[in-house]
Parts: structure tokens; C-alpha cells; sequence
């Protein structure tokens, strides 16, 4: 039941599967990564651009085996590492000579302490934003591309590709550029202008598709399948388990900038739901190899009211999450039938978090007040998550003696549509109109 | 002669400067800066704010008193600093614990090195891109506006305040909500709705200004000089010694990052010219301070041709800078009487650089040659240093075999209108239709 949404898009794209050749990967390639695993049956197969279980149509994931040993010593090598992901390598799925390749190195970025955000919203226990508007293209994006990257490099891929209406368009356009790869991006064609510059400027081949998003998807997931998509990596298909680990990155990172602590609370946004799961696994990664002490944390999900599947499952509590159509200002969350929705909502229960929700007026109102009180203007996303911790501060649901994490995955300049603001005032170049203006 | 450009903007408001009243500053909120000292005269002023020499008219600079002793301490020390231009508080006029004041925290962006433009351009020395399109608001702006604040906070001054057409303006509205002053920026009434409103996003007051950016400049003087204006700071008028101060961590980090190496070449824009003279202080600081080796550096100017008064007064030969009405897409650098243009001349001059200008043609090849080879999305301003860069090696100014540092000082996203890029094909959903494109 659950697998459902990631497996329907992907089977015709499995089945023939084995008319893709790839270049066979030394091991070496993905460093501690040993094999990709089915997240439902636990099945085992060799790492690969394969990305559901043949067995059981589940969704696959990378296996390590990490580093064993003296934690003192692994925490002084990464923070001996470079100022971005590769400080993590050795948790990571790519190559230990990672941070020499043409990549554009993203993450590190601000985990911003919010003390007047903190103050508006009565948290004496110490608030953070992490804010990944820092990275390259200025999303999150950069660091599940980045490790894409290395993927399709070890499996011979010579095209990187998605499907995208916003973000991932950009994140694999640069990247690509920078790694030496072609790109090929395939959008809706009546995707607004300025999107369609960011994803063209990087030079790949960006072509419009005469539909939906959805439309797009099925177009991509049929290339998978035919002779037309040898060597192509598609990010967010046949190289989703690699891709998915860069999320990974977020939790080490906030632990780390904590001063190797786990934070109590965390409020991440839930699109397919990928990125709360990684982080989820990240942290348990640090507590396994006693990087951080183990103790609990909690989860939370934020979703826009308009596309909030994985919210309402919550509350209803359902197992299963039922698609919707989407209708939000917050459109790089806008996925209807997120793969992720289930193992989301098995997390948050599991920590005791939650998954709730904000309509567009409130995600607007955390978009200012974000950029009045800590001057970082957030896309959208950031508005979701703001706006949920509010909402969850106000009803008791987040503990404001804790310390709490809220995530801002990218930048209020891709979505200056959502944000209406204007001057003050508007007056001659006269002392005596300013004066009048009252300001 | 050449004091005429700020001086003229400014008299009005330094005749009746004694009219504003400022907190009188402890000398430990200015770290190693002594003193203003006139950058004509020479003469020296106590640390204030102030910005023309009451004996000459000539710009007011920052003057030191930097650490003497081991170099090899004093760098440990910076190594061991935060990731942002903190690091250098102690060749920089802040306090020593700024690091844990609220402030946007800019810098230590990253330099990339372009193997791949390298490749394009035939750049054997190393090619680096010092790409400032990673500070918090997406421009080097982060970085003067920084110290301007630290500067507003010394002086007891409770309104941070600028003209702006663009950048300067998100800038000061973010660094002021972050540090929890009140802002006021003054804009032309009919800038583009997106700049506005990445203006008006952080919640401070936002005046357009009836008129053109001169009437909005010449405005902000009046306002200096008027009891309306006490307790204000204008970052780039009364506190502009200070602000400037915060481009001399370019070189810093340029250099830290090159393995505290000096560039053999750098290219720098020139709007009001202040930033070249400031990297030229910053490089020279870390020579007498042992920092890197005494040897020969060059610095080139950058110029689009629609507004290149200093690239044609370099090419005539003259020392003086006659002013013209700019006409150009790179309008971050769109400054027609450049204030430091005349020092800009010498710096070239004296390094064996030059200055030189290229059309808004290569200006927009150049951002797509940037974007394409790189990854990195440069805002008209990097169009201009990449087209130079080029233009330099074409002709043989720049020597290919050395290394070789050019600066990107904002974000493609905020000049989107200056790149027409689309798609390469727009096709139904059919693989029959992708087949046909023959991509």
C-alpha cells in the first residue's frame, strides 16, 4: 500500500531496466556505501542506478557499513575538512577524494541563531534557522545534485537529468556545467519566465513539455525505459537513493554547528517527504557512531494547508497518505502524492513530533516575519516552516524551553510573486514632504 | 581636482555636521583603527562620523594601528576565526567580540577555482572566481554594510539609512532587522517591482523618491545636515569611511584562500571605485604584516562601456575622471562621477594593471560563458569582470600564465531581464516528439 506512489512511476522504467548499460562502479566510488536496500523488505542488490525493489516494489536506499571506531578522532577529520558536504565524505556514497572533483561544492551554510525570532515567538530554550538560501543555486537542492553528481560520474552517466518546475531545473543546470556533464532538463512549457532563465542560463538542453508537471514525470520515467535514455542519470529517478543522501548532510551539519549536539526539536518541510527522512537518518548515524550523545529528539512536518496530504494523514491518524490535488503559493512543496508521506509519518510519531500545516496567508506573514526579525528572506518553504512552528509554538505542541531547528531549504528571490510589499511612503525629493511623510 | 566628486555631494552636510549629535565612542569599539585620516592631506580626525576632510575637502579613510609581531600567530588566530569576515576583526575598525553581536555574518565566500573557464580562456596560471554571490543577501554589499552597522551601533546612531537602486538596498534592510535597527532606505519612485520589493521585505521603512537616483543622493545629503536626520547613519555617506573598509576582506580572504598567497592578477569592477582602491589597501596590509610574501601583484579595473569614465580616462592618460550619464545593463555599476575613480587610476597604473570596458553585448556572453562553464550564475556586474578578463587576455594584458583572480560581486537572480535564455526545444510528451527534437 504504501509503496505505491514511488513504485507506479517507476515500473515500466524497471522493467526494462536491463537494456541500460552502465559503466560497472569500483567500489571505491561510494566509499562506505556497500549496497542499496529495500526500505519495506530489507532485500539487498549491488549499488546501481536502480531505484525500487524488484522483489517488492519498495523503495531502495544506500547501506554503509561506517566507520568504526574512536568518535573523538572521526569528529576532529571532519572538522579538519573542507567548509561544505565533503567534510561529511565519510558518511557519504562518493569517492574520499570527493572534494578534488568539479563539483559545486554546496552546504556548510549559516545555522543562523534566531534570538529575535526567538523573542516574537516567546522560545527561551535557543532558536536556529538553518538557512540552505546559502548554497550555490540558493536551495537545498545543491546538496542531493551534488551527490547525483558523483553517482552518474561512477556509473558512467555522460547526461544528468529531471524533471522540475523550479529549483532542481537550476541545481542541475550548474551542476552539470561544473562537473562537465550535459544536461538535459525538462520543464512545463508555460513555466514563469524567470524560472525558465535559471534553468537555460547553465547551457544544458532545457526542453518545455506540452503539459502538466505530472505530464513531465511520465515522459521522464518512459526516457528511463528506452534506447533514447542511455546514459542519462535522472537525479530524482535512477539516481534517487544517492541523491536522496544529500539531505543527510543537513542533519550532520546542524549537530555539528551545535556544537556536536543533537537539537530537541526540529521543524523540516515535507514535499515527497525525502528530505525529513534523511535528516531523520542522519541523526541516527551521528548517535550510532558517538558523534552526538543519544538522546531524544523530535521531528516535525510542515506542510502549505493547499497541498497538505501528509498533514491531514497525521491528524486523521492514517497509515496511508491519500494524494491531492495541489493549490499553494508554496510550489516547490507542492507535490500531491508524496513517495516519502508514509515514512514521514511513521517518524514523526515515533519521536513525538507532528505534521502540520499553514495556509498561504500565514506562510506570507512567516515569510516577513523571518525577513523583519533576522533579515533572511525565505522562499515560500521557509514560509511553510516558520509559519508551522508559530502554529505549533501557539498550541503547545512545540516545547518552547527546547532548543528547536526550523529549516529555510531556499530564497524569497525565486518567489518575490508570493511577497507583496511595497514602499512606506512615496514623496518629492523635499525635506518638507518627508517631514509631512511622518516617518 | 579629484576630490571634487564626494566632496561636492557632500558639503552641504558637513558644514552643519555639528548639528548632529552621536554617542561619543569608546575606542574599543573601533579594534585597531586610531583614526580617520584624509586620503589628500593626510590629516588626521578623531574616529567619528564623518567622511570629508574640513581642511581639504578629500574623502575621509580608516587609519590603523595593526598588530605588530609573529605573523605566523596572527595567522593561526584568523585561521581559527569564524567562517565569515569576522576572522579579520583584527585588521578591521569593529570591536574584538563582534563576532557575537547580531549581524548578517558575511563573507568567506567561496573561491572557485575555473579549471573550466581556465580551459575556454587559456589561462594556464590558475583561474579563480571569488564568487560574492554566496553572502547572506547575494551581493559584496553584505560585506561594507556589516562594518557600516558596527560603526552605527559605536556611534550610538538608531536608523541605518541609504540611497539605492538594488543591491545596497537589501543589503542595509537586512543587516538592520538582524542587528535590531530601525531602517529607512531611499529609492527612485519607479524601480522595478522586484527590487522594491526585496527592499521592503525586511520591514523597515522604504521612501521612493519623486525623481532620479541623483535627486534621491542629493535628498540623503540634505537629510544628513537637517535635525531630521539625527541619529541617523547613511552606510555610504557619514559612515562610508568605515563601510568601505569592509572591501579590504576580498583581498583577505582571496589571499587565505590561495594558501595566503598573493593573486599575481586581479579583476576587479569599478563602480564608485571604491572596492578596487580597498582590495589594493587590504593586499598591502597583508605584505607589512608578513601575512604573504612582498611581491608584485597587478590590479584591473572593470568597466561596462555605458558607463566607463574611468576605463576611458585610463585609456587617455589623464588623472582626472570626467563624469558621464550612464547608459548600460550592468547597472550595479552604472555610477556616471565615480568618487575613488582617480585613485583607481593610480592603483592600475602603479601595479601595472589597467582599466577597461566591454559592451553589454559580452557582458551577457560573458554571464552565459560564467554560467556554462561553472555553474556560477553572475549578475551583470561578474559579466562585466569575466568580459574584461577575456577581453585582457585577447590582447595580452593579462599574462595567461599567472595566477589570475576574478571578482563576482552579485547574482544572476537579481538581473534576470539582462539574459534572455530559453528552451532548447518545446515538444509534446512523446518519446517519438523528444526523438525528432534531435537532442
Amino acid at each position: 500500500m504504501r509503496r505505491k506512489g514511488l513504485a507506479s512511476m517507476a515500473v515500466e522504467a524497471v522493467e526494462s531496466r536491463t537494456s541500460v548499460r552502465v559503466t560497472d562502479p569500483s567500489v571505491a566510488s561510494f566509499g562506505p556505501a556497500v549496497a542499496l536496500s529495500c526500505r519495506e523488505c530489507g532485500e539487498r542488490f549491488p549499488l546501481g542506478p536502480s531505484f525500487v525493489c524488484v522483489g517488492c516494489f519498495g523503495p531502495l536506499e544506500v547501506a554503509y557499513e561506517l566507520p568504526a571506531g574512536d568518535p573523538e578522532a572521526l569528529r576532529r577529520r571532519i572538522e579538519a575538512g573542507p567548509a561544505n558536504i565533503w567534510r561529511y565524505a565519510p558518511l557519504l556514497p562518493v569517492p574520499a577524494d570527493v572534494a578534488d572533483r568539479p563539483n559545486l561544492n554546496p552546504g556548510f551554510t549559516k545555522l543562523v541563531k534566531a534570538d529575535n525570532l526567538a523573542r516574537e515567538l516567546g522560545v527561551t530554550g535557543g532558536l536556529y534557522v538553518k538557512d540552505d538560501s546559502g548554497n550555490p543555486t540558493h536551495s537545498f537542492k545543491d546538496r542531493v545534485v551534488a551527490i547525483a553528481v558523483e553517482a552518474a560520474r561512477a556509473f558512467g552517466f555522460t547526461t544528468l537529468s529531471c524533471s522540475s518546475t523550479g529549483n532542481l531545473a537550476g541545481a542541475v543546470g550548474a551542476a552539470a556545467a561544473r562537473a562537465g556533464l550535459r544536461s538535459c532538463v525538462f520543464i512545463p512549457h508555460d513555466l514563469e519566465a524567470g524560472k525558465v532563465v535559471m534553468a537555460a542560463v547553465y547551457g544544458g538542453d532545457l526542453v518545455g513539455i506540452e503539459g502538466t508537471y505530472d505530464d513531465v514525470n511520465r515522459f521522464c520515467s518512459e526516457l528511463i525505459g528506452d534506447p533514447l535514455g542511455e546514459g542519462w542519470g535522472f537525479v530524482n529517478v535512477n539516481l534517487r537513493p544517492y541523491y536522496g543522501e544529500g539531505s543527510k548532510t543537513l542533519a550532520y551539519e546542524i549537530c555539528e554547528q551545535l556544537g556536536w549536539r543533537l537539537p530537541d526539536q526540529i521543524v523540516v518541510p515535507v514535499a515527497s517527504g525525502s528530505q525529513l527522512t534523511k535528516i531523520d537518518k542522519g541523526l541516527k548515524e551521528l548517535i550510532a557512531l558517538g558523534l552526538v550523545e543519544d538522546r531524544p529528539y523530535r521531528i516535525f512536518g510542515a506542510q502549505a494547508e493547499g497541498c497538505a496530504p501528509v498533514s491531514r494523514a497525521f491528524k486523521d491518524g492514517h497509515e496511508v497518505v491519500r494524494p491531492v490535488k495541489p493549490d499553494t503559493i508554496a510550489k516547490s512543496l507542492a507535490i500531491g502524492n508524496p513517495a516519502d508521506g508514509p515514512y514521514v509519518l511513521d517518524i514523526a510519531r515515533r519521536t513525538g513530533g507532528a505534521v502540520e500545516d499553514v495556509d498561504d496567508e500565514r506562510i506570507v506573514e512567516a515569510i516577513r516575519l523571518l525577513a523583519r526579525t533576522e533579515g533572511i528572506f525565505a522562499e515560500t518553504a521557509g514560509g511553510v516552516t516558520v509559519g508551522v512552528t508559530r502554529k505549533l509554538l501557539e498550541d503547545g505542541r512545540l516545547d518552547p524551553s527546547l532548543t528547536t531547528v526550523v529549516l529555510n531549504t531556499g530564497d524569497g528571490l525565486k518567489t518575490l510573486d508570493a511577497v507583496a510589499a511595497g514602499p512606506t511612503a512615496t514623496i518629492p525629493p523635499s525635506l518638507d514632504a518627508f517631514r509631512a511623510a511622518g516617518l
